[in-house]
């Protein structure tokens, strides 16, 4: 477990970083090799980092009241039951919610199938001094859309430039992205899929058609590889996140929110106002 | 410090509902009627109570995944600095924020004007399966309105009964509504503005317009008491919660939120799969 020394946020996002070249075939999917102790240790540090994520996220959303442009995103992607759903309620649960926007990208509408791939997407951006939470994301249309064809090849394999001079984009505009694939090996995918048949009240996760997905696997996995590869720039990488111990996703997926928010380093906004005169208004009132 | 025993989140709840006939002056902001016990008792109490309503919160969520159409609304007014934002990151931030709606309503923008003034209240309603949070409400229409006469008497004084209509048709189409104004004295007020004025981490909180609000605090009280005896029903009742002391106005609120999902009692949805088939399935995968 761990490495026998703390590693900082920013060793923990460097570790996980999946850069143009590397090989998604490669990565453990039950790496745990930044945590810093065994589960109960990695666990009581995540629980003070997100503390800290809570207190960093104040900061952003007060520069945002104060006129700051500047917001963090979260991108989400990974295989059925690669923990999407729990990351967003242990990581991004600790935040204030007043200042988080959680967007769960579906099966497309006929609204947004009327428009461009990246029309739903854009409208889902947080606004100044927020967080945004994509649970799936505009790379479901060079991943599902690619494994079954749901459009011709000449149309999806231009996405990849487009998704990077979006985000581009976005980025320029004032957004932290954070894109983080959650990696589960297909031994995990089965563990989770059969506990999830061993419990009523856990039924409602079930979904009978993700046994078909799962025949596509090796598609999946190869599209991820592009997806990543393709669309993992220096202002918008991709972060694989292994994701078979669920401790160990969270330690993870804390670290790279709160160093991304280190590394913005939002600040309280200065007083709007003359703060001894309000100071004596407010004293001199009945 | 309460009466010595325990009380029921029903018990709590009734104790600070407002009927048509009571009298918003009869209420002390720093009543502590229902408290089990000292702060630092009611607080563990608290703590408790809003592990239970992330538990609810979860099977209203499954219900609403499994088809069912039900959803609860949290409304929250207040005077400035009542603590309506404090109300959210505390009570609300302990639900799975996927399943949570907030709105913050503001001032209305050009297209919210050029519509009828429910138009954006209907669009922020919770989905099915949700928690949606309401901070400020179609009530601004009834209170900052008609105290700076924004428009005609005769036009204001329609909109009790338009609103008593428009929240019997969202109760009738599932949504149990839990309608809460947070209730401080205004002494509170000018000691929680100065104390924002001293932190300087808390200067993005501060408006100086809320002293020009506080010149109408009385025209606003009348506009409450007004708001409330006509429009607390039988199917949308309203709560005066004491607010001068948070972690009162917290426990009042957790009260509130779990004795309406008790009553709503959702349910894990069934599976709609063939579950021992779908068992030896997932067995025989590889």
């Amino acid at each position: 477990m761990g490495k026998g020394h703390a590693h900082s946020p920013q060793q923990v996002t460097s570790a996980h970083e999946f850069r143009p070249g590397d090989l998604l075939a490669e990565r453990d999917t039950d790496d745990v090799s930044t945590a810093p102790g065994d589960r109960e240790q990695t666990e009581a540090a995540t629980g003070a980092l997100l503390d800290e994520l809570a207190v960093l996220q104040e900061r952003l959303y007060a520069e945002g009241v104060g006129g700051g442009q500047r917001s963090l995103l979260l991108l989400l992607q990974g295989m059925d039951t690669s923990g999407k759903d729990g990351a967003v309620r242990r990581v991004v649960g600790s935040m204030n919610p007043a200042g988080v926007r959680i967007t769960s990208f579906k099966k497309p509408t006929d609204e947004e199938l009327a428009h461009d791939f990246l029309w739903r997407i854009d409208r889902a951006l947080p606004p100044a001094g927020h967080v945004g939470v994509f649970n799936r994301s505009q790379y479901e249309d060079v991943l599902v859309v690619r494994v079954h064809d749901l459009v011709p090849e000449s149309e999806w394999s231009t996405r990849y430039d487009r998704i990077n001079e979006f985000e581009r984009r976005v980025v320029d505009a004032g957004t932290h992205l954070v894109k983080v694939m959650l990696h589960i090996s297909k031994g995990e995918q089965k563990q989770r899929l059969g506990e999830r048949l061993e419990d009523p009240t856990k039924f409602w996760k079930y979904n009978a058609g993700d046994l078909h997905e799962r025949t596509f696997w090796d598609d999946y996995q190869d599209a991820y590889q592009d997806a990543l590869a393709r669309c993992s720039t220096d202002s918008a990488p991709w972060y694989v996140v292994p994701g078979d111990r669920k401790w160990y996703r969270d330690w993870v997926l804390a670290n790279l929110l709160v160093d991304a928010l280190r590394d913005m380093n939002p600040t309280y906004p200065p007083a709007d106002f003359d703060v001894a005169e309000q100071r004596r208004l407010v004293a001199a009132l009945d």
